[in-house]
């Protein structure tokens, strides 16, 4: 019997090279595994199966993966309002781990322990693809051709011509990597600390200049801490996210630069749009302010920049995970209610807040406004009291 | 001798009420001392000084407190990009302290413990004031007759009428405190959560819309993590924060909501302007992310956050303040170099960042290109070993 | 129909002052309730009730809360190996809330709002306290005559024989608060930072040349993070402390002296003996390195700080204590196994640890021997990589 | 002209081999060089030196590097009260960083870049020299046969015996790794988590059983955060730490067990003694009880959880640990005084503490007797909006 390799595989130039580079140097069948995250029409899938099958692989699979991508990884950056270095919502690391999983239950399922994909040598995804993969497949034998032999696009490209394969001209000087959680932008410029990524370079948030469309006021409705509704309307997650997708396209909201550390250590630099990220971490923050205690604000803020750092370093079945998500949980139950946004122009504003569960209860006081819970004389005492280690350290440093 | 109370003077109705309250309720003369946080000018402080002596004030002194603020505490929040749960740049909080110190060392220059202050038992200031003067005047008596008789509005304006005072209607709802590192704006639909704070209730940054000037580009300079050169032109730090101020005010960058948890324990909600911080953060954070490494970055970013929370909480004399200072600006002494914003219609975007400090080295790897400093092979080993916890968690997991 | 009063009645001096003070000032009847933490015997009960209404209460009640004090706190103690500053594993703040609640049920119950206790005005209990019934029961009165009148022993004391009631002579210079989960001594010598609280003034453990038994081997078993056998023999929670108690006490164990910052901003000094503490901490942390990712002690460790703060400083009740406790439990699922101590001569010292969820995974690799899950190759450019960072952070530096 | 190799040379078997095994392999010339962290005799020297030379090395240096070591890291430790995993104080991790910068220099000095060590590819200590070399040495080239040839003790001691060197039978069961900071001992047993490391295998620590001394009471003299006398008598570091040295081996203070997580990723099981860490981190942490602000021990203690993590796992070079040792500079400040500690039959208890800079102030307050800073009605206000949050959110909670 043939040996079979399960490929993650995209369509692009690199998993494309991987089907034939790996039937003729293993001897075996290729399995073309596409994960689907962001929810495919079927006409993009048949032309993705298309290409695997003419360059050869013996099976060419899609696996829907969006649910899943929401339920174990997006739901928690919502809930954390998670961000790397505070600036980018880990758009693309989010994806590696579902994506590693159905690879190996892909095969499991078919009986193979070989397992390949195309990433490079330099960046994150190599490293988050291998640990999910060694960690979910006993004996797994990772396959990695572009990155052990150091493969170039010139290379690849070369190696496909010469098979009688057609390669595409490259049509742009940027890897765009798209997603409903945000959409990354790598290239050229973004070699360099220096340059300015152009704005012509984002394929969906062109200059800030271009948005011109009438602002517009939206509510967004959550339920434990995950958002349910838009102007009262009870949506699924996938058209929720999707209708927010469009909104902030429209607006120009969500575009970011991020220049941060890789799990290798060396520093890279990305450009993303991320308007669905952008537009429910500001209302989800606005309302957890008006429902959650201070110290659970803070505790969980420390707590999701550790949850950030680890998911955007390959950590995402370290068992703290799960606990951070525990927390999570614990933390959401009270958040629920609707909150108003200002969208236009490239500006997000909060409008206001309700909810149930707000702690910004009239009847004991008022910011700003008399106080009905305390006399004045309370406050001083407060204040007199409140302030006594400062008052003992300064008059002891200067005995 | 006569019993003499120096008040913290702003000319606003509160302090105004407390000259004439003071003066016949203690019988002492009132020293009404103007801290400017903000560098008024003559014509502004002639106006307060007549005020106040029409009042009754035996004396009017006016202390330019500018400097002291941007090297005490400004200075701090940049190097930090400290944020009151990461929404707020702290714009009031920051100036109490060090008017209170300045009102201390007048009640010590001309000899008397007796300290006065406007501040209501509902809000934040009260706490700080209260604290800052305790600390500061051993044996401080601390008079807040707006606090201690629970006065309204309309009792003081009262008081003052019935004694032939002058008092201008209101002509506006909210209460506006000005400030170079921002403007915080209160009343009306601030006393709820779900109330929109109009656009025309903001001072200077009417609605989004109307904000149509051409965008710019504009290069801030940073020497020891502090802004020195907008567009390489060397300026002091007044020219460089009042350009600033004027550029994000042109631009309408900088606006913001916060619902927060005040000290008393309530939570109180604020609308502010504050493009100086806004422009500042930005490009101060772009430029550590190019020269700063991760663990110094995500260690500064967690003492930064506790370092807003004491600062906000009326904790700026608690020793510790300064520990963190002191690690600030060991992590500064790197945090050199341009760094390039777009700014227009309401935008922020940072273009490019350069600094001789840089630590995305070339010479090693690139990110998104081939890497020179390790083989394909290295990178395997590394993501095998690096993965190893998580497999070993995992597979103890199932077993 | 008379007003009631309920106080939170312990026995000793001060609870007994306020039965005839309060009877005397409110004209109310009170009603005295001990909230039994320790589990005490019907003797001890019945002393404590003779004493009470000698004293002029109309009803005294011993409500049982040993179960409710583990299940509450000290097992979320245990979780999270809490102290407060590495040091003072909260022996009496503990109990604070515990008895609180029980105090609020109990003046539902009977329908009345006005509630006593018998705090000073320096301490932490009084704020705990306060806190704690406030928060419980709406429109609360906490009435406090020592705290408000200030009154000393000798007060009281005069206060009592005046109207003919046995005051003992104090037999001792300290104050005892004796709990299964600590016991502290104050007073004399803790008043000041500098001199030596005798070890004559431990009740129970005594100087530590005075422990001359042989010393044992105890193995303590854990199930979801906490102990439920010793020796293998399975125990109810209430035997279990009590066996640990008797057995530290024998072997001198849990001795500590916390000098601390109390609520109010002093700075305090207690003497503790924590047998149950030490020991159980000791095994747990142990285990909890056997089967927990470094990420989730380190995580763990870093919430248990925060939890041990709140829970010390009055906060119980603020809902982050929920959600850590959530983040606990999440962790402790695996934590179930056996650790071997030996305790002898006041010295503890972890043996072995066994679990099923061990970490220590031979199959792939053991510590100091050969591995045999990577090559020395692969290990050579781990390290390499690995090293990226302080690579380029340093070599910038000198450039 | 020879090559030339820096061999980081102890003495030991592995070391020893690596000399003829790397001249024959490289035909080098080999530079030995033993950096002595202890302070060793001359006597001790003259012994290494002379087996270098007999196997063959061309040279062999002793670099004397204790001062270094404690000037660089130790202090920094003791400062810090720094812990790994709250149980181990880095007793030999401390040392690789000194020795691995002596071993650059020393080839900077002779002009190669060719170094070697003698790690095997399972320990800490093969990243930390690899990681300090790389980074200190542009270009090195590391050379580590033990690690790459996966040898066994079995394999080199027959390479040395081939060649006609002697090598003694090995005489204890243990991997003894002597140091001032402290002594690790590792092998059989401490390869698995469940069997216990033997009172016997430790060097100087035997049975608690056996320390019979006559306890002492010993006053420990601190500046600026650092031990400078004991018993009111001046001493240099050196002998500081050899007098507490001897003393805790005496009455058998300071020893551990350490299972934690190792750098490659697998748990891994240590004993340790460690006096002088035991006894100045007590005494160092009671007097900080006394002159730091609570906000500076929380601080300082989060940020030692992450200086020792970061220092165990070899990233000692990372800018960050300099500005965390500014932050622990600044603390220091005031950490001055005595504490006198209780030492005897393997317990240390503190007995009390004076400084100048105490924050135990008696006029304001004491704590457990009556205060003379504020009122009892002033405590109670202060309890009541103290209370505030937990009492908002408890309300919120059940409407």
């Amino acid at each position: 019997m043939s040996k079979k390799i399960v490929l993650a595989y995209s369509g692009g130039l690199d998993t494309s090279f991987c089907i034939p580079y790996l039937k003729e140097t293993y001897e075996a069948e290729i399995h073309a595994v596409l994960v689907d995250c962001l929810g495919m029409n079927q006409e993009q899938i048949d032309a993705i199966a298309a290409r695997a099958k003419k360059l050869g692989a013996t099976d060419f699979v899609c696996v829907p993966a969006f649910e899943e991508l929401y339920e174990r990884i997006i739901s928690n950056l919502i809930k954390g309002n998670v961000l790397r270095d505070r600036t980018y919502p880990l758009s693309v690391g989010a994806e590696r781990f579902v994506q590693a999983e159905q690879i190996a239950l892909y095969a499991k399922k078919i009986g193979t322990t070989m397992v390949a994909h195309g990433s490079t040598g330099a960046g994150n995804d190599q490293v988050r693809f291998d640990v999910a993969l060694r960690t979910l497949l006993p004996d797994v034998e990772v396959i990695t051709p572009i990155r052990d032999k150091e493969l170039t696009r010139q290379d690849t490209t070369a190696f496909l011509r010469e098979r009688g394969f057609e390669v595409e001209e490259k049509t742009t000087l940027y890897s765009i990597n798209d997603g409903i959680w945000g959409t990354t932008i790598g290239g050229k410029e973004t070699t360099t600390s220096d340059e300015a990524l152009p704005f012509d370079a984002f394929p969906h948030l062109k200059s800030p200049e271009t948005f011109t469309e009438t602002p517009e006021e939206i509510a967004i409705g959550f339920e434990n801490g995950l958002p349910v509704s838009i102007n009262g309307k009870k949506l699924s997650t996938k058209e929720l996210l999707q209708q927010l997708l469009d909104l902030g396209r429209k607006h120009g909201v969500g575009r970011g630069m991020h220049l941060g550390d890789t799990i290798i250590g060396i520093k890279g630099r990305i450009g993303f749009e991320a308007p669905v990220a952008a537009i429910i971490y500001l209302a989800h923050r606005e309302l957890e302010k008006l429902v959650l205690s201070k110290w659970q604000r803070q505790t969980k803020d420390n707590l999701a920049d550790t949850y950030g750092m680890l998911l955007h370093e390959g950590h995402f079945y370290d068992p703290v995970m799960r606990d951070i998500e525990a927390f999570f949980v614990s933390t959401q139950q009270q958040v629920a209610g609707q909150v108003r946004l200002y969208i236009g122009h490239g500006n997000l504003f909060p409008l206001g807040t309700s909810s149930e569960n707000s702690l910004m209860n009239a009847s004991f006081a008022k910011y700003g406004e008399e106080s009905t819970g305390w006399t004045g004389e309370e406050a001083r005492a407060f204040s007199k009291l409140y302030g006594l280690p400062s008052k003992i350290a300064l008059q002891n440093k200067k005995s």
